[in-house]
Parts: structure tokens; sequence; C-alpha cells
């Protein structure tokens, strides 16, 4: 019937960085039946896994062994340092989730990308990723839509990455909690609903000396992107009370998108709740590996976001199949 | 940057059918900025509107007028016989709802439409179309997912049908109600989830002769296919309370998927809370319209599924803005 109806075809993925999302992922793809995992990129060679460890720094020598590359660097530095140069190697997809910086991202990746021909899916996961698609469907369907994200209540990777950064903090977490006014109110016709800084508290929890607190404080609050116009708390507790308190990665939230239509008022909302963020992220970013190698095996190169997916290409099924199951 | 990246241009839509559907797509289609309603195709020529009717006979004249033809016409017979017909000329969308012949209905759409270069994006909507999107990238996030569908609360018009033909039946409607306990069972790592006929409930509100009251509530619970095998309940109205309360066309529903990754349980949830059930089907159809004259513009033809859209072309936003405002 259809060119794009083929059946997928085995993918071989290989992994770069082994923090949380690289663990999460490692065990995601070896449960895929349509993926062979190749093998780790790491700056270490003493990661603790039975998958094959290959040195970061030599990763070009195996391109032609991997389809599509998983980027599971942090994006407050990482990503801006090195994932373009995997792009000029690798088809990569990644989760780069710094929303200010993502055209510039995107630019960068393209640009990398198109130099060999290579495809960079950029941005998956879940915000951005999962809901920012929802985002752009949801608006699509009301002339004047009425849309709110809510993140949490759950730890946020990307900020809590961001503190651990600074000088002196020897543990810290950001638990991000919507506020559940503004939750109802999106749902509401013609409601007033509070927008991303004021629906939401950011809650941050550092362990550090004593002589570092006011400094960290001020660094965390001030920090551009992250913290700036946001409630933002911050606790210092003891590493024994970190330990016992805050080492889980629970997370969730919800884009709700609501609006007339014709005289009558319908609301769309899309909700997640997440034992483990890591392991959602993955998930997410496993799924669009999938996408990647398909979108690039039928000619598609550069920077790609999901908004461009077209969304059986995530599916180990294939498009009849999901006709006939799923329709 | 990317050869996707260009703005939309304006897009020429007609209606072919007049009905719930079609009124709510008049509506809508003239809220577009980016779309202009060339007319109504119709078999009657006294439709209540100001928008030019069109003679559904001599449809084929206007072709090179029209960029998407919104099909707003019936699934149990209507498309079935009209569909192909429109498809041979114009580059269609349609709600084509009898989830079991879609298939069938895909395989004839493609036939017509690649006679004659055009795009026929079929079964948009909500479900089929935004819950059937959902029911893929769902599935797609977990090795193994467990996933259920609840519709309503909401009024079945099949339903409400059948009890209206009853004898003494003077006004009738039925409500799809999901079991909450299976609702919260479809999130839970490990549940039963109970499916059809054990996850919704049908709740039947009637106008009728107090004489009657029984032998109806008798009928109802009796008959085959529709009610038997389901908990449902009959009660009895006024015609004034019916009027004031039981007329309109709400609906909704939740498409829940969950599993187990890498070790911990997350889910998924997209729900819909609909005013009025045509108003949103419409929504999702306009949109629809936008993805397929874009879709057919770029080169595409045949018959095309929500699966197969990439999301921002729903969007009257050009790409850049979307990945700049909700990526």
């Amino acid at each position: 019937m259809n060119q794009t109806a083929s059946a997928p075809t085995r993918i071989r993925v290989a992994i770069a960085g082994y923090g949380n999302l690289g663990k999460s992922a490692e065990q995601l793809v070896k449960r895929q039946a349509d993926m062979d995992l190749v093998g780790i990129f790491s700056r270490r060679d003493n990661l603790d896994t039975d998958t094959r460890v290959l040195p970061a720094a030599d990763a070009a020598r195996y391109a032609d062994e991997v389809d599509v590359l998983l980027l599971c660097l942090g994006s407050a530095t990482d990503i801006p340092e090195q994932a373009a140069e995997f792009a000029v190697h690798f088809n990569t997809v990644d989760t780069y989730d710094n929303h200010a910086l993502i055209p510039e991202h995107r630019a960068k990746m393209d640009a990398a990308a198109c130099e060999t021909a290579h495809l960079s899916l950029i941005s998956t996961g879940w915000d951005p990723g999962l809901f920012s698609l929802n985002r752009v469907i949801g608006a699509s369907l009301f002339p004047e839509p009425q849309q709110a994200t809510f993140w949490g209540p759950g730890v946020s990777q990307g900020h809590s990455d961001a503190i651990r950064r600074i000088p002196g903090v020897i543990r810290g977490v950001q638990y991000t909690v919507p506020n559940e006014d503004a939750v109802a109110a999106a749902k509401t016709a013609g409601a007033e609903i509070p927008t991303g800084k004021q629906a939401h508290v950011r809650r941050c929890v550092v362990v550090a000396d004593e002589t570092d607190h006011d400094r960290i404080r001020e660094t965390i609050v001030n920090m551009p992107d992250y913290f700036v116009g946001y409630e933002t708390t911050v606790e210092f507790v003891s590493e024994e009370e970190f330990e016992r308190e805050h080492t889980g990665m629970p997370h969730g939230g919800r884009v709700i998108t609501s609006g007339d239509l014709s005289g009558s008022h319908s609301s769309v909302e899309f909700g997640l709740e997440l034992g483990r963020n890591p392991d959602f992220t993955a998930a997410m970013l496993v799924a669009s590996a999938r996408a990647a190698a398909r979108m690039h095996a039928s000619g598609r190169v550069g920077a790609v976001t999901v908004f461009e997916v077209p969304p059986y290409l995530y599916s180990p099924q294939p498009l009849d199949q999901l006709v006939a199951g799923s329709l």
C-alpha cells in the first residue's frame, strides 16, 4: 500500500554516559525485541556493568557499528560541550531540557548532523518530549486555547544536576511542586491560570558545609533559566537525613488544554505518574531512538524534534498492525 | 535549516454533510485564521446557513477550488457508500469510526486517492483519532504495556437509539459511565483490569407512561448486544426534567497505559472532558484538515492515518515558533 508501511528492522544502539539515565536506558534497550545494545561509551573504564564499555574519546571508531546513539548526558554542561561532536559521527537522540536554549541546541545539532548526513532527534523525554507533543496537539484543537503545564510533585533531574554542580554542594535535590488551585483553574472556562513560574514552587534540599550555606543559597536563587523568577526555597539537611528522605526519584505532571468550541467548553489532559523519573525519561528516549533510526533510514537528515516524528515510528509494531489493532 | 520548517499557507476547505458534525465543523473552520470556507456540499438545497451550499452531485466540478474536503458523513452507511468517490476528486479527512472495518476503509480510500494523486486522512476525531495516537505512543514506552481505554461519562447515540425504539418510550438517552474501580486498576502494577462489559456501567434515562415502566425496564436490561452482561440502570424522569438535564451531548474518556520500567512502575493517562461531542470531534477533524493539506502539498498521496502525521502539521503556527515556544 504505502512506502511507510514497512516493518521495522533491527536497530543497533549505543549509549553515551552512564549516570541514572544511561543505566535506565541500558536496561530498557536490553528489553526491546528489535534492538541490540552495542556498548556504552564512557570516559571511565571501571563501570559496573556486563555491557561492553568503550572509550568515549575513540567513539568515532565505532560509528559503523551503531545505528543510533543515546546521549545520556547532563543538559547543564555535557550536552552543550559534547553532543554536537557525537552528532558528526552518529545518529543521536538526546533529552536536552534547557527550554530557553533549545533553538540554539537545535541549530548546533542540525549543522553537525548535516555535515555527515546523520539525524539528531533532540529534546525527547517527557518535558521536553511527550509534554511538548501534547501542548502542540492540544493547542491545535481550540481557536483560543487556554493551556497550562504542571510539573510534579517530583524531583527535577536537570535542576538537581544544576545544584550539584555548584562548588561546595555535597548532595542536592530539587522538588517541583504544583499549585493545585492552578490545576483546577486550567480546566475552567475563562479562569485566570497562573503561569509556569507562579504555578510551582521549587524546593531545594542540599547537604553542604555550614560555612558555604549563604553562598550556595544565593547561587541557587540567582541561577538564570533554572531558578530566577520562581518561588525557590533552599533547605540544608544532614547527610543522614538526605540519604533517608531524599534519594528517590518520583515525578509526574500534567498538560491541560481547554477552550471554547462552537459554544461548548472542552478540556484535554495528558498526565504522568512516574515511579522513577530517569526510567521513564529513558523509556521515551529508547522509543525515540527507534523513530530516529527509521527516519534516517528513510532519508531524513539534520536536527529533528518530536513535533516532526510520525508517531507510529516509536512503536515496535508495524503500521498495518497498529491500524488493525489500535486505530 | 530544514525543508519542513516553512510557514503554513492558506487552506481552502469545503464540508460534505450538514448534520451535527458538519455544523460544528462549519463554525470552527470560520474561526481558523489560515482557512477559507469554500462551501458545503449537500443533497438538500434548503440548509439554514449563510455559507455557500453546493449540490453534492456536482462536487467534482468544484475540485479546483478546494484544498481539502471534510467528510462530515455518518459511519454506518454514508462513509462506506460515498467517501471513496469524494477521494477521487478531493483531498479528504473523515471520522470513520467502525473500528473493525477501518483496515477495509483505509484500503478503499487509498485506492481512490492514489488514482488521482490525492490524499485521504482517515478516522480522525477522538476515538479513533486522539485516543488511537495515545494508545500507540503509550504502548511504545513500555516493554510490557498494560493498557485500557475508558469511554464516558457520556451519551452513546447507538444505545440511545436502541432505547428509543422500544414501544412506549417517549424520550430516552443512555450514558456510558466508566467503572472507577477499573480505572484505578489500570494504573496499578499487576492489577487485573476489567475489560469491556465489566469496565463500564450503562445508565439509561427514560420518559414513559408509568404503566409502561416495568416492561420497558425489563426490555432494556434484557436487550442482547446492547445491555445484557452490563451493569445497567434505568431511571424514569418527567419530560420537563429530561428536557432540562438530558438533551446535551457531553462525552469524554481516558486512555491509560502503565507498566514496569527497569524496576519502577509508571502510568500515562490521556483524558478528555467534552462539553459537546460533535464539537470536539469537529475540532480534531479541522486540525487534521490542516495536516492533510500540508502533507499533500509536500507530495504525499494515498490513505494516511493519524499514526503517520508529524504532529506540528496540526498547528497553525510554523515549526520554528513551536520549537521556541512549546518544546
